[in-house]
């Protein structure tokens, strides 16, 4: 990462911070009353969009709606509510999604077509739709640059703080930001598990090469945080770019382009981790890391078997260097390699060479794994490519918020 | 299952129940003192054998011998011990494996290559070959009848009991016996995770057939458990068939080798089922079963991704009916459905219609959570195929038992 500080600058903020954009938080009642529960974000002008949505094979009502909405690459308002998913609701479920994206529209006096629509919260529960109204008036009124940050707490279900992400970076004669909120918690999982997130810039980027730019820091960023496993039936990222920096627009072939890439990779990268940061119960930040693989994905496959295993996770809870969970998880990621000859770290100690024990110091190791912040690397020696995959322990409080409450 | 009390009868014990084996446990001090840590089972003649491993990448020494030995389709006794799991220690660890099998046919004056080896517990630590070679002698010299449940004992792990089951059934005008016993607690996962078993029969099986026959069970029993979602390094089934039932041969297409096969299945699913009640911390065990399916391997992926749900179990252990967690779980087990044809019920009551919440009872359904054992079903009505995996809830005690013990 040596290098980057000279390449962007990281700014207070999130969502708001490019030129353009203005957002609101309002608390709608939908969940705990003085709770924020509804967030909406707004371009002065129609914006370039480009989105990633859940694989589950069960999507909720507002993920439908928006890959309709979004399907001509445009979009000028995100609408957002917490509390209740609108997922497993049937055909009404579709007709409220319907109504929010058009209502949005209407206050806000643009094309329903340009609005996209999320939820997120409890599965089966149909939207108390005058509530949703009234928020939505309540913040399209009191939009401003300033409302980034309440637009990231209305999004929060079980997270324990708002996630909010800017940097900005020269694009030739111009200067662009980028920025973003996020949501996590319980229930996430490579492609894209109750997760949501929103992310702004006023670079100006045609929509094919924006889509191009989103899957490719995707795949390397909030695909690589695993909580639980579990994949959620509402999660979906948004871009969205306006192009007020006034650049030339972006096509997906010049330098410039590439830059673009690397800044949306840093700020899905930052989001993504902070997401991890906040499992659910979670009291460290595990990092697993795989180097010498042949192929990138299978890197990221084994790195994501790490991150995701139960005993692994437990064991990081415990602090106890038990690494032969961690080979075991690598054993099952579904890639092929030659377990004689991986290398494992634990922060920067060596415990196992060539698939066997080292006599590592078990004290020093327990030292390492006491930090908040947990790295454990494999190498496989047998090729070049690398992966990541970002993740957390698995604790009391795991079980305990996700047996009490209904999320 | 009705009408299966008329083609088998439950009887007690296990391995030792059919004619001709004998067993023992012994304690020789590989873990705790005082505990049994070595099983020895005896055919008195060999007997046909096949034998189902881990899926993981990372093989066990003991996996990798065993292949090896069981090529031939033939074995005579099989070795065990807990404690230390004998995976990634390299050539060394080989060598000891070996070493295993070839002392055990010495000492019970039979060719090496007639022995099974197996071992569970801690990675990455060698085997004290002192203390292994004593056990065996004195396993060897304790061999007998009544030496079953020892066996049973002696393969534990974080296991709270000892798990044994045995059946009796007709073969033609023989009486024919099948006998199992397994050890299973953590990592457990489709496809042998830290899961034992080794199941004996006096029935007369030719090797291709018994194969068959253990291949096809295996599938729908032990593959059909899942814990944690983490499969180790050293799991094995292992059956040995030494025909002392005087039957005629069974080679695969009679009537009666079907016959054998239900009955395989019986105790498969038996051991298979105490394992998933004895999962590590389980308070609950649970039963997830998918009806209306095309196919039968996408029913049991759907009802493995649901038993496997971290969230799901954590709901199970708190009692609360949240169906969205479980189609949600449905939703990423990586099979084409229709999630608005899907009905939900957890016992008898439904919950969900159509992909739909139903108005039920909160109170009834959590009064059905209540149980000890949870049965939730999932009815696709897409197709006509069914299937069922076998799990429990995600307890406080889980984590207590991965964080600070080392398995």
């Amino acid at each position: 990462m040596i290098g980057e500080a000279t390449r962007w600058e990281v700014l207070p903020g999130g969502v708001t911070a490019p030129e353009g954009f203005q957002a609101a938080g309002v608390g709608a009642q939908i969940r705990k009353k003085g709770r924020r529960d509804l967030a909406l974000v707004y371009s002065r002008v129609p914006a370039a969009a480009a989105a990633l949505y859940t694989q589950n094979q069960v999507k909720a009502a507002p993920v439908l709606v928006s890959k309709e909405n979004l399907a001509g690459g445009a979009a000028q308002a995100i609408v957002v509510n917490s509390g209740i998913a609108n997922a497993c609701t049937g055909p009404g479920g579709i007709a409220d999604a319907r109504r929010m994206a058009s209502f949005t529209g209407e206050v806000l006096g643009i094309p329903p077509g340009l609005v996209v629509v999320a939820s997120t919260g409890v599965i089966g529960v149909p939207l108390p739709m005058e509530k949703i109204e009234k928020g939505i008036r309540e913040a399209a009124a009191s939009l401003s640059r300033a409302g980034g940050s309440a637009a990231a707490e209305a999004i929060m279900t079980t997270d324990t703080c708002p996630k909010e992400y800017a940097v900005k970076f020269r694009l030739g004669e111009k200067e662009a930001t980028l920025g973003g909120i996020a949501k996590g918690s319980g229930m996430i999982h490579p492609n894209l598990a109750t997760m949501l997130s929103f992310i702004t810039t006023d670079a100006a980027v045609a929509p094919e090469a924006l889509a191009g730019a989103l899957r490719w820091a995707g795949a390397r960023s909030f695909n690589a945080v695993t909580i639980d496993g579990d994949t959620s039936t509402n999660d979906m990222v948004v871009l969205l770019a306006n192009g007020l920096a006034g650049n030339k627009p972006l096509t997906g072939e010049e330098p410039d382009y590439f830059l673009f890439r690397e800044a949306l990779l840093a700020v899905c990268r930052e989001l993504a981790k902070m997401i991890a940061r906040d499992g659910e119960g979670a009291t460290k930040f595990l990092e697993v890391r795989v180097k010498g693989a042949e192929r990138e994905e299978e890197a990221c496959l084994i790195a994501r078997s790490v991150a995701g295993s139960n005993l692994v996770k437990a064991a990081v809870f415990g602090e106890d260097p038990n690494w032969g969970r961690i080979v075991a998880a690598a054993g099952y990621a579904g890639v092929p390699f030659n377990p004689d000859r991986v290398d494992i770290f634990i922060g920067g100690l060596q415990v196992a060479a060539q698939g066997r024990s080292l006599d590592f110091d078990e004290e020093e190791a327990r030292a390492i794994l006491e930090a908040r912040e947990v790295v454990i690397t494999l190498d496989l020696n047998q090729g070049a490519a690398e992966g990541l995959a970002w993740g957390c322990d698995l604790s009391y409080d795991y079980v305990r918020i996700n047996a009490y409450y209904r999320t």
